[in-house]
């Protein structure tokens, strides 16, 4: 027996509440009050039918403290759960997969440690937001963009890096425009990936290559280390932009829209994620579930397909909307924007509308001009959400982007969109298909006979995440409140991920509800992992059950 | 003591030569005589200054057998040293780091499993050359490109992307266009990375991304597995395509030139990857070092600068030849044309020819007409090369890549340019560096100095590898035969190693001697690896010491 599995075998001797106690009590000895202050009720709170209780929590402003952290949690036994903003919505939101873990918020590292132009990038803790850093590029006037995820202002950068989030610009693939981790390992160590490895490289926050083997991905939607800083790459502020929306008024044109827009994305004219979603994710926009007028009991475009019909063209919703942005000079934007009209001139039932930037503070007032009007304001509502998209592209993130979180939610919601305030329950599935006609069709016909034959409406996102592949989110959302649609969601969930599997589209990412589903599909790739966590963490001091199937 | 070690134990009681012997037999045993066949000596050849003695060869044809020689060797305690087509010029070509490995040449698995025109992809073995892919996308008539890489016709796929190699065009970064890799673990089991893990996964071939940590990135530039197949992606061929040769005639405008190509990849108008080559390096391609004249003691340029002038103006080479591509529609590749001329105005001394695909034939003819006019001849030389050029830049690899290789070898160059036949010794050294005038000048600075110090001609390239940073490739060329230029070469190499490192410019790649030199400038790095090595391959089976660190 090694030294290791020695002390692991010591840690064993105490009952977990007791070593999370002795765990409390050594790092109140070292750490500033302000670290261990603090209440646990709110972090048990889960869009998901289930939550978990955490055994404490702590709020370290430092990679020392990170690392001291580590170190008496691996000697005490006490396993680790790391949070950078705890957003991560539909997907298990800030709770540890499993009760009596040590909740390691780092929403108190929130420095930008750097910006800089001339190659731009930022330099950031985990703890910085997406409206942050946008905050401080507009500040400062910095001629730099970021590239937002539709997860809100309040959600961490790194936290989307890690988990691999899909944002809407050129920049959209988070993880392949980011470099430079700073990893607190397991024995408490710390390690820079890429060139960061060397001291005074210079280009370390420019390109992950550096020498050896690659280990960037090994830290993205896994348990090996806590990522306390990371280099997240911006884009220059392009002379020309303008956003683009496409209006399908068929549902099936979705098909003929993929197939158009993927030469596109392999020729290069669309640099960015093209997001299409369904009519019934954009109507949870504007409104929520009618509970008033149906039971909840069964899809409501099943149930009721005449009041759909007239909520649809209420908030004038066609049955997808795709968005999508061009960028670079002037001429380059002109040309790209004839070479998309003439792409999309085959596709059924389709119009295509471009917004440049100047265009949007112009919306935002004509919205605001319709709504004085009275009758007219569901007009402007609809010019609100365009405008605050074509912010959105420029890298605002906004609460805009959240409303379609509380579809089924009873309570109202607060200022900062919170689904959390709502009751609103979300268990997101996010299948990856070739983006194919076929494909979309297959993967949208399996789901949406999943959705309906557990009652609930089927919403989904078709986001472009690579030039060849789409990944669907697909959103069960329900009252989280009732015992019955909880209970529902989640054989919803099961058999949804199930039935995707089997025809072979497998989630990109997942709750660990989703990700304990698919440990037996691939079993060499997660013995794999395990084999790592064995050797890197053979404690399970780090996040026990994320990703990384449990030993045993 | 656990099952592996015991094994591991046990078979480090045959001394070394006696388990090869043992292996052998065994193999001989299971496999086809065909495996087995064949002579070792092509295999002790290299460009670096010492090379390695294999103790057999084995030519696997499938992957069962790469599985069941793996197995053998682990059991034996006998190294395996895999290589795929073995032309990893300057970098340590076919050789092993060390004497009385089994080399596992996988040239024989060759097989283009798929190439699929819809979503732009092939599907190779190890042993499947560039050459051989743009053949069969040219006798099909496929409406497909592949990106090549300089080291000409016979040089793998898979042995470039897994050392992150860099090509020209929009699919430079290789193993950024490549996934789903099929690994055989020192174990013998078989890996499928990314959706591959997952049984009949229908976007396995379209992206990296797949739930949980991802690995592809592990299994380059490491030895934790021997890859036995790939999925690497291809461009649509683009409506219209020009290729750009950008010459300055002073030196320095490098620094400018660097600059005034930065924003356009950051924009997005420059998607290929472009390279830019010193008068020195430009004019090996054309020629060889005059013995006849010089000594072969110091630099040409320093010893003879007037000779080199004259060398210069006889091929009409430039200070600097930067080279790239346009790809897009006709209006978008005349948009980028003019974004590209306007940035270029104020770079002294440049001036910007483009020639579009259409041109390339004609180029060739002319070359032809201008040789057999005689005086004209030197004329057709460099239009033969731009021609060469514009269809590598097309994915046509090709053995011109190689002339420069020869630069100080003494016997006349084989059909296929094979640098090993002419005696030419090549030692790269590839550091990484900022895109910015600054870190041009002073790494170039540093590397001019290193090499002119001990008597070498200082030919580097100069090559985007991200949007941010360029690598430039250093090539120490001297004559192999001679024990003097070789040992000088060796001192060379080390020396400015460690003086780039210093300076903070770590190479990204490297012959064995260069990373040994790394090792101790990135220890929690290293150390890492070298843990997954313990675990994945705890007797050292697959590549000893290429990249990760030998044990203790």
């Amino acid at each position: 027996m090694n030294a290791t599995a020695q002390s692991a075998a010591q840690a064993s001797y105490l009952s977990a509440p007791h070593a999370a106690e002795t765990l409390r009590e050594r790092l109140a000895q070292e750490l500033p009050p302000e670290v261990m202050a603090g209440e646990t009720l709110s972090y048990q709170r889960s869009t998901a039918p289930t939550s978990t209780t955490p055994a404490f929590v702590v709020w370290p402003e430092t990679t020392t403290q990170v690392q001291c952290i580590i170190r008496h949690a691996a000697r005490c036994g006490v396993p680790i759960y790391p949070i950078s903003a705890g957003k991560n919505w539909g997907y298990g939101d800030a709770c540890a997969p499993r009760d009596g873990c040590v909740l390691l918020d780092l929403s108190r590292m929130n420095r930008i440690l750097e910006v800089n132009t001339e190659l731009a990038y930022a330099v950031v803790e985990p703890g910085v937001t997406q409206g942050q850093l946008f905050e401080t590029l507009e500040r400062q006037n910095l001629p730099l963009w970021m590239d937002a995820v539709g997860a809100g202002p309040e959600a961490s950068i790194v936290g989307n890096v890690l988990e691999r989030g899909i944002g809407l610009g050129p920049y959209g693939d988070r993880f392949a425009h980011a470099c430079g981790m700073e990893v607190v390992l397991p024995n408490g160590e710390l390690l820079r990936t890429g060139l960061g490895a060397y001291e005074g490289a210079k280009a370390r926050h420019l390109t992950k290559s550096a020498p050896g083997p690659q280990l960037d991905g090994l830290f993205t939607q896994g348990n090996f280390g806590v990522i306390t800083r990371l280099t997240f790459w911006l884009m220059p502020k392009p002379q020309a932009f303008s956003a683009f929306f496409i209006r399908l008024h068929e549902d099936s044109a979705i098909e003929q829209l993929v197939e158009a827009l993927r030469p596109l994305r392999l020729s290069g004219t669309l640099r960015c994620s093209v997001h299409a979603f369904s009519a019934m994710r954009v109507l949870g926009g504007f409104t929520r579930y009618p509970y008033h007028l149906a039971s909840g009991e069964h899809a409501l475009e099943r149930e009721h397909p005449k009041l759909v019909a007239s909520m649809l063209r209420r908030y004038r919703v066609p049955a997808w909307l795709a968005v999508g942005s061009l960028h670079g000079s002037r001429v380059e934007v002109r040309a790209a924007k004839k070479v998309l009209r003439r792409a999309l001139a085959p596709v059924r039932s389709a119009d295509v509308h471009f917004v440049s930037g100047k265009l949007a503070p112009w919306l935002r007032r004509a919205g605001r001009i319709l709504e004085r009007l009275g009758p007219l304001a569901k007009l402007g509502d609809p010019l609100n959400k365009i405008e605050a998209f074509v912010e959105f592209l420029q890298g605002r993130a906004s609460t805009a982007t959240l409303t379609g979180s509380h579809w089924r939610g009873r309570h109202e919601a607060p200022s900062n969109q919170d689904p959390l305030d709502t009751g609103s329950g979300m268990l997101w599935v996010s299948p990856l298909l070739p983006a194919t006609a076929k494909d979309v069709r297959e993967a949208q016909n399996i789901a949406r006979a999943c959705f309906h034959a557990h009652g609930f409406e089927y919403q989904t996102t078709l986001s472009q995440v690579s030039d060849r592949a789409l990944c669907a989110i697909m959103s069960i959302q329900f009252d989280r409140e009732s015992t019955n649609e909880s209970a529902r969601a989640q054989r919803c969930h099961d058999e949804l991920v199930d039935a995707l599997v089997s025809a072979g589209y497998v989630p990109y990412r997942g709750h660990p509800l989703t990700i304990a589903r698919l440990h037996d599909k691939a079993k060499t790739h997660w013995a794999l992992t395990r084999q790592i966590k064995d050797t890197l963490d053979p404690q399970e001091t780090i996040a026990p059950g994320r990703y990384v199937p449990t030993r045993g």
